[in-house]
């Protein structure tokens, strides 16, 4: 843990506390677990962090006495004997007063915990107290820090070594899942801490699957193969695809890859500070449009990435975010013919002020295996 | 997917009907993937079921045209364009008519996705359609079917098979992580479609974190090793530990494990049809106290599995639930000494008529590599 993160640290719970102001709440409580390492560095399963104008706050348990001891030196630590969030919510009715008001996240809090948290305040608070906010946290994640982004770097080059050692190993006959047992063997041995998603490894009829997870299937001789795969490294997601031929291509496979390749390569052009999610997907719909792929195109164009393998901002149609440097996101167009074929090619991508920086290198051309 | 999977799935609607009369639901919204699962065998990412007296449909998007119709026979599928959850309270809507109630499960609903489904309702029925049902769901999979159980067995098996595996891998000077890395290769091409959780390989002083994720620590020639893992075999966890010595133990480290050992096999021994979870964990409690280390056991006695790693019942102190016949529950009491090190030893054990029937069958007496 280097002074740098710590400072991060710091930086991040004062632009959190930028934006209670304006959300209307003088303290917040947090329970959706990549927020409270992003905003503290407590990697362990149980935590609620508790944030006021003055005072930061981590209630955990005793399992994670050590651990947090380890990982958070910019907020207090109170080992609780049970439910974080509620000493963590009673902690906080104390601090704010009678007149303060509370943010909770309503896309990370459940309707029962909610009730939970108003039967162990004092009935007269139990009405005024607790207050709505939505996705607190999540969007300051979508902007990365030096720190995140030399992470993320790295998380990408590691992606790119294991689709190169893959190229050697895949061969026709092996199974969907021997690839994915290889891909996430040697992951681990390269210092992952885990994948980020379970791998997608789809040969044949099944690349025309999206979400084609590695199954018992043989790889054919001929055929596609989409591997869709992300480790997690240091606490951050990785991403990326890469369509592969086994055997020749036929004329109609390769015809559609390189519309898939033009419109991949269209949005990530597209990609650039002040540039709008809608506009950097239609970027590529609008290349399939014209093949007369349209339909085909079944998803989004990507999205953001970070702590989690899925983060804003959503990189859709019609969507008016807009990107601004420090954005990592996902370009990832793909087409999916039922019963037949699918291609879909992805890339990490930095915005950046001059543009989009992709972070996954590996080769783009058709790859015959 | 034999017929007499397909019939469960109707047996299991059946008794979600029986449960919603008694939760005054005329219909009910289902989004927590592991619930929908196993009412009707879908496995995609998204996807909603909306169940009532008569009918039962599932909601999910485009990508999963293809997968559904493969998986799902004992409900009718609707493709959405979007929001899956909102159509199918959309069509509860107008199936329960306006005397009619839909109940939704508040603790899988966030604030937010109740307030967004409101929104989706013509006014007048935004105050009074929606009504909070707490795990309408879950407690219905407590109770495994011959199916489940037969899965259940074979994933413990192929825990136990992988441990054995390990006992001739594992050697002074690997990285915890190559350990893990090993490990999760040979559950891959063993059949497995993950692990259930990320695997604890944990030795040394690192023996004493409840939840020591595998590190880039070494294994030392000397001290404990905590393995505590599972798979993921045709959609059920298994979960299993064992704590192992490199070396000869000392005279304190093999104190500390026969008392673990005592307490495990004690509470394994209490669970009975009809007893209380609250005596089983006080079964292992109780050993410990009178060695001196309730403290150390920082953690209940152990948890129901299933779909998930983590389901009811809760088997921990003062717990009233009730076990009965075909409940799968681990048994998994340990002491944690920080800084020196920590023991945990852990069974899924099935509940039956004639009391505890071990799933897991690695050996528990102290094994020193």
């Amino acid at each position: 843990m280097n002074i740098l993160t710590q400072m991060n640290y710091s930086k991040r719970v004062g632009a959190l506390r930028r934006r209670m102001g304006g959300l209307g709440a003088t303290g917040l409580v947090i329970t959706h677990l990549p927020d409270v390492r992003w905003l503290c560095g407590f990697t362990g399963s149980s935590a609620a962090l508790a944030v006021t104008r003055r005072a930061v706050r981590l209630f955990t348990d005793g399992r994670y006495t050590a651990q947090a001891a380890e990982e958070v030196k910019t907020a207090k630590v109170e080992i609780v004997p049970s439910a974080p969030a509620v000493a963590a919510v009673q902690w906080l009715a104390v601090q704010v007063g009678e007149t303060g008001t509370v943010g909770f996240d309503s896309a990370q809090t459940t309707v029962a915990e909610l009730e939970r948290w108003k039967t162990a305040l004092p009935a007269k608070l139990r009405r005024k107290l607790l207050t709505p906010v939505k996705s607190a946290v999540e969007p300051l994640r979508w902007f990365k820090d030096e720190d995140e982004l030399a992470i993320m770097a790295e998380a990408a080059k590691l992606g790119d070594d294991l689709f190169t050692h893959l190229l050697g190993f895949i061969q026709p006959g092996l199974a969907e899942s021997a690839v994915a047992a290889e891909l996430e063997y040697q992951a681990r041995m390269r210092g992952a801490e885990g994948m980020s998603f379970e791998s997608i490894v789809a040969a044949g009829a099944r690349s025309a699957l999206p979400h084609g997870r590695a199954s018992e299937a043989r790889l054919p001789r001929r055929g596609f193969l989409t591997l869709d795969f992300g480790v997690i490294l240091k606490g951050y997601c990785s991403d990326m695809t890469r369509t592969v031929s086994l055997g020749k291509p036929t004329a109609r496979e390769r015809e559609v890859y390189e519309a898939v390749l033009e419109a991949q390569e269209s949005a990530v052009a597209a990609v650039a500070a002040g540039a709008e999610c809608g506009a950097v997907d239609e970027a590529a719909r609008s290349v399939l449009r014209r093949a007369g792929m349209a339909e085909a195109f079944s998803h989004s164009t990507g999205h953001g990435v970070g702590i989690e393998i899925h983060e804003g901002p959503r990189i859709g149609a019609r969507q008016k975010d807009k990107l601004a440097p420090g954005m990592v996101i996902t370009i990832e167009p793909g087409v999916y013919f039922a019963g037949e074929f699918g291609v879909r090619i992805e890339d990490m991508v930095v915005v950046t002020r001059e543009g989009g920086q992709v972070l996954t290198h590996s080769p783009k051309a058709l790859i015959e295996l």
